[in-house]
C-alpha cells in the first residue's frame, strides 16, 4: 500500500498550508457537541428496491383480502370497536371482525399519503411518507448495556441520556419513545417522566404512550402545554405505536390508545410485531399476507375513528430460529418482507415503517454490526419513512446499548449522505478533473479536489482508517471502544435546548400533579 | 419475552418426536465438514438496485468517449499494444492512446455476454454474467490475522489454509487466486505452488497469476495439465485479474498478462483499482466516468488480442480519507459507485465484478461487519457477476483474516439466500396456514410449518441468539470467538477432493522442473 503512505503525506502537507481551522471547525461540528451540525430528515433521491411484480403484488392483496373476509380479525374486549365495526358494514361475531371485500380499502381513501410531525422546533419537524425518511432511536427495552460494559435494569437516567444522545446526534431526526424502560419509576407514572424528557431535554419530535388510553391523554394533555391547545388541535404533534397482537387480534389496550390518538388526531403507526413461523406462517408471501391484513384492518379503523387521521403502515418483521424459536435478525427473509410491505404500503398511498438496526447478538461486536447493517440497509433502500430502534438495539431490543447507539447513529449518517445519490452537476461529472490531472497523475492537489474538499465523502465519526501500526500505537482499540469514548464525550457535551420557563413549569406542574394523584404501581 | 420460552419448548419437543436424525444430518451439512452442503453459484431472482437513469447514464458515457477522445489512455512500455491501437484505427501519440468515438464499444460487440468458467469437479463450474453470482475469496494481502489473533506475513501454509477454507464454505464457489501472499515463498516461484495448490486442494474454479506473462503461460501450461490440452482450448478455465494502473494507465506487466490470457481464451477481469479522491475525482459521477472510459479501453485491448475471449467489466471502489488519505470502505460513495458501475457494464453487455466484504478494520469487530455487510449488500443488488474479497478481507486488504472469512461466509450463505427471492407458490402463499392457525394462536406446530421445518429461514452459523443468559453461560463469546472455533474445525475436518493421480504427479513435476529451473528471487 506504497500508494497510501504517499496520499497521508501529500493530504497532510496539504491540510498544512493554512486550513488548520477549518479543519478544527469540521471536526467540532462532526463531533455533535451541539445541535449546529443536525441533518433535516432524508428526502431521497434514490430509487426504492422492488423486490416483488405487480402480479405478485396484486396476489398478496387478493389473499389478504380473503383473510380479512373468511378468517377475519378479533379487535377483543372493546365493545366500542366492534360496535364501529358493524356501523361500517362489516360482519362482526363476537370479537371476530369479517370485512367485506374492499371495505378497508374504501376507508382509507381518507388517510393522508404525507404528514407532517411538529417538533416544538421548527427546524426538527419531519414529514413523513413520500419519499422522506426519518431516523428514530431504539424503543422498550428494560435493560441497558451501560458505558462500563454492565447489562442492568435500564433507569431514568439512562432513559435520559439516551434522550440526550438523540438530541445530540446529527442523523437521528426524531427523540422516539420508550428509549428504554425506565425500571425505577413505577410503571403508571413513566410515561410522565418519559414524555417530560422528551419535551425538555430535546427539541426533536417524539412519541406517545400508547400503554393504556388515559396515559395516551396524558400525552395529549402535555402535548397542548407544549405546543398550546389550538396548534394541537390543527396539527400531529406525536406518533404513536399501535401494535396488533398478531397473528390477527388488536387488544384492548392498543385500540384505546388508537382512538385517543386518532380522535386528537394524533398519528399512529399500526405495526403487526411479528416473528415470522411463531405469529407469522414461515414463508414470506404468507407473512406479507397476513401483515397487510392486519395494517389494513388496523389502518383503516382509525379512519372509522376519526376521517383524515395520520396512520403510518408497519411492520416489524423477524424471523425465529427454526432449531431453539428464539428470535433472529439480520437475515435475509426479513429483509424481503420490508422491500414487499413497503411496495403495498405504497399501493395503499400510506407512510410506512420498517427496520432499523435490529441485532440478536448481547455485544457490540460483529454478530451485532452485520445484522444491524443487513437490516438498516434493506429499509433504507425499502423506502421506510418512519424507522424506528434505528440506534442503540441490542439483543434481540432487550437492551439499549449506548456504544451501539453510537456506533449506529455513524451508520445512520452514511445512509443519509447515500441517500442523497448521485450529483450529476457539472462539478459533480468532474470531466475538467479527469483532464487536468491526465494519465498516471493523481487527484490530490487538483482543483477540483480541492474545491470540493470540505463536503467530498462521508466522514465517519467511529471507523478508524488509520495504518496498523498507527492503529496500535492508539491502543489497539475496537470500534465498541471508541463509541464508548464518543458517547461520553457527547454526555459531558450536553446542554439542553432553550425552552419557554412558563412552559417547562406547566410540563413540570403537570407531571406532578398527575404524580401525586395516583399511588405508585410497579406491575 | 415470555413468547420465545414458550417457542423454545416446542419447538424443541416437536424435534423430539422422532426427528433426531435428521437434525444431526442438517447440523453436519451446515458445518461444512465435507463438500455435501456445496451451493452453486448464484442464480438471481430479485431485481438488479439501480441509482441511475437513463439520461444519467448517457451522459456518463458521453464523458467517458470525451476522455477516451481526448485524454487518452496509456498502455505503457508495450510496442505490441500501441501496433495494435494503431493498427485498429486508434490515434497512438507516444504511449497515450487516443480512441475515435465508438471505437471501443465496437470492438467489445465480440465480447461474450455471458461465459462458463469450467472448474476441474464440473457441479463447481460456473457461469459468468447475466443473472449470476460468484463469490471469492480475498486477494492479495501480504497479512494474515491469525487464529492465535496475531497478524504476521502470510507464509504458504495460510494460503493452504484459506485454499481448504473457500473449498470447505457451502457458500464460496470459487477457490480465488492470491488469497494471501505466500511471503515464505520465492516472490518469482509463488505462483506455482498457490496453483498447485488451488488445482489439487479444491476442486473449485481459481484464478491465473498476473505478475508477469511468463506466469500467466505457466498458469495455462498448468491448467492443460489439469484439463487437458483440448479442453483448455476451447473452454475458459482461469479467470484473470487485470487492474487498471489509475487514472488512465495499463502497465506492462498488466498488459502481458492479458494478452497470454486472451490468446489462450481465459477470462480477464479489466479492473480499475482506485481509491476515489487519489485515483479518480472526489465526486461519484467523474469516478464512474474514468472507470468506464479505463474499461472500455483495457476490455477493448482483449478483444483486439482475439476477438470473443471472456472479458468482465471491474471495478475497485472505495474512497480516501479527506483527512489523512487513507482508504475507507463501506461508505457511501463506493456504494454508489458500484450500483452506477453495474448499469454501465450492462448497457455495455459485459459481466461485472464489484465490491466483496471490504472493511478498514484492523480486528475481526464492529467496525469490520459494518463496512463488510454495507458493501455487500451493495454488491449483491448491484448484480455483481463476480465477487472478488467476499471473504476474509481485512485491514483495507492488507491481511487476511481466518475469523472474518468465516464470518463472511456466513454472510455470503444469507445472500445467496435473499437472491432466491419471494417464494409464490401455493406453499409460499401460505393461506391455508393463516385459515388454520386463525386470530391470537401461533403457527409453530401448524401443518405448513412442520411441512418446511428443514428449508425455512437461513441458519446461521455465527449468530448467537440465545438468550443473555444462556450466552452468559456458555463464556460469553463474541462473534469473532465462535468464528474462531469454527474456522479450526474446518481445517481439522479438511479432506482432499479426490484428484487422478497421474495428473496429480503431472502438476507436482511441473512445478519442481520449474522450481529447479529458476534461482530464487525475493523481489
Amino acid at each position: 500500500m506504497t500508494e497510501n503512505a504517499t496520499l497521508a503525506e501529500e493530504n497532510g502537507s496539504r491540510r498544512g498550508r493554512g486550513d488548520r481551522g477549518g479543519a478544527a471547525a469540521r471536526r467540532a461540528a462532526r463531533s455533535g457537541a451541539g445541535p449546529s451540525g443536525q441533518l433535516t430528515y432524508i428526502r431521497r433521491n434514490v430509487p426504492f428496491y422492488e423486490v416483488l411484480d405487480d402480479e405478485a403484488l396484486a396476489l398478496i392483496e387478493a389473499n389478504a383480502d380473503t383473510v380479512l373476509e373468511e378468517v377475519g380479525i378479533e379487535f377483543r374486549d372493546d365493545a366500542e370497536a366492534l360496535a364501529m365495526w358493524k356501523e361500517a358494514g362489516a360482519d362482526v361475531r363476537g370479537e371476530r371482525v369479517h370485512f367485506p371485500k374492499g371495505l378497508p380499502r374504501a376507508l382509507l381513501k381518507t388517510a393522508p399519503p404525507v404528514f407532517t410531525q411538529h417538533a416544538r422546533n421548527p427546524e426538527r419537524s419531519v414529514q413523513i411518507g413520500g419519499g422522506s425518511t426519518i431516523f428514530a432511536p431504539v424503543y422498550g427495552p428494560p435493560f441497558v448495556r451501560d458505558l462500563d460494559g454492565k447489562r442492568r435494569y435500564a433507569t431514568i437516567e439512562d432513559f435520559h441520556n439516551f434522550v440526550k444522545l438523540a438530541y445530540l446526534a446529527p442523523s437521528i431526526h426524531h427523540s422516539g419513545g420508550t428509549v428504554c424502560e425506565p425500571v425505577d419509576v413505577p410503571v403508571n407514572k413513566r410515561h410522565l417522566d418519559m414524555l417530560l424528557a422528551h419535551m425538555t431535554l430535546s427539541d426533536k419530535p417524539f412519541m406517545g404512550s400508547v400503554t393504556a388510553p388515559e396515559r395516551a391523554e396524558d400525552t395529549v394533555a402535555m402535548a397542548k402545554i407544549l405546543f398550546g391547545n389550538e396548534f394541537v388541535e390543527n396539527n400531529t404533534v406525536t406518533i404513536n405505536l399501535i401494535n396488533a397482537n398478531s397473528p390477527m387480534v388488536f387488544d384492548d389496550t392498543m385500540l384505546g390508545a388508537a382512538k385517543v390518538y386518532a380522535r386528537a388526531n394524533q398519528a399512529c403507526i399500526v405495526t403487526p410485531f411479528i416473528l415470522a413461523g411463531a405469529m407469522s406462517p414461515v414463508t414470506v408471501a404468507g407473512t406479507l399476507t397476513q401483515v397487510l391484513a392486519e395494517v389494513l384492518a388496523g389502518a383503516a379503523f382509525t379512519q372509522l375513528v376519526r376521517p383524515g387521521a395520520p396512520v403510518v403502515f408497519g411492520t416489524f418483521a423477524s424471523s425465529i430460529s427454526m432449531q431453539s424459536g428464539a428470535p433472529t435478525f439480520g437475515t435475509p427473509e426479513p429483509s424481503l418482507v420490508s422491500y414487499g410491505a413497503a411496495q403495498l404500503a405504497r399501493r395503499l398511498g400510506l407512510p410506512f415503517r420498517t427496520g432499523g438496526s435490529l441485532c440478536a447478538s448481547k455485544i457490540p461486536d460483529a454478530q451485532a454490526a452485520y445484522e444491524s447493517a443487513n437490516t438498516l440497509n434493506s429499509t433504507l433502500l425499502a423506502g421506510a419513512n418512519f424507522v424506528l430502534h434505528a440506534a442503540g438495539w441490542l439483543e434481540g431490543g432487550l437492551s439499549a446499548c449506548y456504544e451501539k447507539f453510537v456506533m449506529d447513529a455513524d451508520q445512520l449518517g452514511m445512509a443519509q449522505k447515500f441517500a442523497a445519490g448521485v450529483d450529476l452537476s457539472e462539478n459533480g461529472q468532474a470531466l475538467d478533473a479527469i483532464r487536468e490531472v491526465g494519465p498516471g497523475q493523481h487527484y490530490l492537489g487538483c482543483a477540483h479536489t480541492q474545491a470540493n474538499f470540505q463536503t467530498a465523502f462521508h466522514r465517519s465519526d467511529i471507523a478508524d482508517n488509520n495504518s496498523f501500526e498507527q492503529w496500535e500505537a492508539e491502543g489497539q482499540k475496537s470500534a465498541a471502544q471508541r463509541a464508548n469514548e464518543i458517547a461520553r464525550h457527547w454526555l459531558e457535551s450536553y446542554e439542553a435546548p432553550p425552552i419557554d420557563p412558563g412552559i417547562a413549569e406547566g410540563l413540570h406542574d403537570f407531571v406532578a400533579r398527575k404524580k401525586a394523584s395516583m399511588p405508585d404501581a410497579f406491575t
